[in-house]
């Protein structure tokens, strides 16, 4: 009843936290999630590696292909001017790949949009934490300086008013410990003050990476889906220039696709292990950070029926000192105002006081409550641990779409630009020459070629 | 300091709320959100039948154009096979709108799990609140079961084992007294008690809802894929019964799109005009559907400085009465237990059930704070104003998109389809026809055809 539902990991945790791990001599690691562990790292660097072994195969592969296509092709009869046969099926594969790639793009920019978003529920959930925190001190001071400067003041004046019945200023003596006391009881209630850690900075921190880790990724997908277009626009208008250079491009975005795709898979592995159960490492962490009790942080991150509130004591005990305060208050008034009216006007200022310091104190009750905190705790996690991941997942499926997509082209595209005719000059004016190889490549089992220029082959 | 920062509108609720508005008879409707009044009303369907309207032009505009298209072209000498000029640019229209409508159907696809968001969060916040107000009820229904249980049996068993001493039984009467008024002010806490409203239940019909609208939404932009890629399929394969039925799928698509951009209109107008000044409207209706005090509202609603704790005066009572309790259970723990051993099992027992409630009543103060409730009312507030309305945003394009490119494709559907040659049999094995059409556009300018079956035009 405490807390609001929380925090569950999602299917794609459990399911990335049960892939094995290896560190660098294939020694299984376990998957819990410990960064600061050697094997741990070399697990995730390995599995970031795995993304440069399926570059290092896929350029060999796209080497050993281009190289028998270029070597091992029958040799020509001199002077024929018959393009190999397939070259429909190379030009429409290529075109199909980079529409692959395309799609890919899109789901690129959806999972970069994801993450994005992910992120930034992670940094403003922690500023509400901070503004929480951050409140608390505040309030703090500002009730320990009310009850101090009515204790130099107004209870410093009762007690000259009253000091010739020795028991009126005995009670007003008792009021000014109880303030004290009530005074001392809420200082130690600010347990954020002086702690090093502040999750402003974080916030910020965290907003800073994450901003330029979505404009590189923007970058990349634009740059893909440049060399996507002009690569179609170089296959329809066959020119030749064009598609060398977006070939010499399309191979600089499949490393920068297998890079990519080596960083996500490494993240999204070790954010799986970290959100599995975030709990204990968080708690470790924060403790080390902040050096506060296990008791508060307990409270704070699990803030379930299991865990007592550690400022239960402080603060019943200041309530009852206050209400003792009001109390003896009345009892003054009862008693000392008939005799000596001036005692009136500093009674009225002390009960105001105290009613807006018992009003201040269930703020603070509210405030340092688990309730809040710990839901804030619950959005991090769920911006983390759900949309983060999930957007991740998407990128990965980018990176793989596209490193697909451009390994083909990439193979393609070399032996649809050997098919393009030789520039003519008379012809270059029409923007539709995607069809040609289409058509040559259709046409051939026909017989060999006769020059009728001019002439055209009709269907029927 | 009380708050975490809100809920602020957007830009785009701006620009929205600022669009004129106005009535059937055209006279200017203020764009204040009032869905009960008439006017309003009908400013939001005026909104729709724009989108009408837009039907309308765009299916007059392509009959005009297919029948001048089809009635005045200029009429061919009997005999010639050659196809009108321009069908290559006809062909390539069409495939460029169709491209166009598969990127708007990928916008449409984000808008709409955008949307989706925004409507889950608000749904959750709504949970979250459900769960707020349960166990605040929860919590006081303990409370004062627990304050009647204790009066009932150890203030009962205390006073008959203090009977011999009348003053300690007047301390325990009035232990007994304090009990009765915390139970009694803390049944007023309870405010959400038989209020015919359930935030559950919202969530749930929201929820339902929103499921229908995604689910119907999905359905359409599937059936505009399909629409999309059989159409270019029809194109490739030149075939003229799948163009033909396209073609009238695509009419079906175009009206569905047309019809969809009429609601997502007047949806995103309505919503700017709801949300550029949320507050108001939400607090005079919760108070009809709940008769809630309007103080309570307001304080949880706005949660500023300026709005008082509707709760303070009680709480501030059931505090002191608490202390009090608690003092004068000191009081007989020192007066009675040396006299009257049996009494300190129930004066035990009383102190056990005062620290508990204490401890619940700190939590109560938690839970009927402002800071929780507002800040579920600003997710809900920033789900349905900023997610959703963008969601709606980018909902609206993809359907601006796809009627501009389903009425471009309607226009050249049939002209493309008028260019098809006769089926081929022995041609038809090849899957590459798309670039008939084209070639012949392309070859147009030059001299009338010849038969020369077999040959083929080379560029150079």
């Amino acid at each position: 009843m405490g807390a609001p539902p929380g925090y569950r990991p999602s299917a794609w945790v459990h399911l990335l936290h049960q892939l094995p791990r290896a560190d660098f001599q294939l020694r299984p690691v376990p998957s819990g999630f410990a960064p600061q562990e050697q094997e741990y790292q070399q697990a995730l660097l390995l599995v970031a590696a795995l993304a440069g072994l399926g570059l290092g195969l896929s350029l060999i592969f796209i080497a050993v292909y281009l190289i028998r296509f270029c070597c091992c092709r029958p040799p020509e009869p001199p002077g024929a001017k018959s393009p190999p046969p397939g070259g429909g099926c190379v030009t429409w594969s290529c075109i199909a790949a980079l529409l692959v790639g395309c799609a890919g793009i899109g789901i690129g920019f959806y999972g970069n949009s994801e993450t994005s978003d992910g992120v930034s529920q992670l940094s403003s959930a922690l500023l509400h934490a901070n503004h929480t925190l951050s409140a608390i001190d505040h309030l703090v001071l500002e009730m320990v300086e009310r009850l101090d400067e009515a204790v130099r003041t107004e209870l410093t004046t009762l007690e000259e008013v009253l000091v010739q019945r020795l028991e009126l200023v005995a009670a007003a003596r008792g009021a000014r410990r109880q303030a004290e006391a009530v005074a001392q009881q809420l200082q130690a209630l600010a347990f954020w003050r002086g702690v090093p850690l502040s999750p402003l900075q974080v916030a910020e921190d965290v907003s800073f990476v994450e901003e330029y880790r979505w404009l590189a990724y923007v970058l990349l997908l634009l740059l893909e889906l440049l060399v996507c277009l002009f690569t179609l626009l170089g296959l329809a208008k066959q020119s030749k220039w064009l598609v060398i250079v977006m070939t010499v491009m399309s191979l600089l975005v499949l490393v920068l696709s297998w890079g990519s795709m080596g960083l996500e898979a490494a993240t999204a592995v070790g954010l799986s292990d970290f959100c599995s159960s975030p709990d204990t490492y968080i708690l470790n962490l924060t403790q080390e950070e902040t050096g506060l009790s296990s008791d508060i942080l307990n409270y704070y991150f699990l803030c379930n029926q299991a865990v007592s509130n550690p400022f239960q004591q402080r603060l019943t005990l200041s309530q009852r000192a206050l209400a003792n305060i009001h109390s003896q208050l009345q009892g003054l008034e009862r008693e000392a105002v008939p005799q000596f009216p001036s005692a009136q006007k500093p009674l009225l200022s002390l009960e105001e006081t105290l009613n807006v310091t018992e009003g201040d104190f269930h703020q603070l009750v509210a405030l340092l409550h688990c309730r809040g905190l710990h839901k804030d705790y619950g959005a991090a996690l769920r911006g983390l641990c759900e949309d983060a991941l999930e957007g991740l997942l998407f990128l990965l499926l980018f990176s793989l779409l596209s490193a697909g997509a451009l390994a083909t082209a990439l193979c393609s595209l070399p032996r649809a630009w050997a098919l393009f005719p030789p520039r003519n000059p008379s012809a270059s004016c029409s923007g539709s020459h995607l069809s040609e190889p289409l058509l040559r490549a259709r046409l051939e089992p026909e017989p060999p070629p006769r020059s009728f220029p001019g002439c055209r082959r009709r269907p029927h």
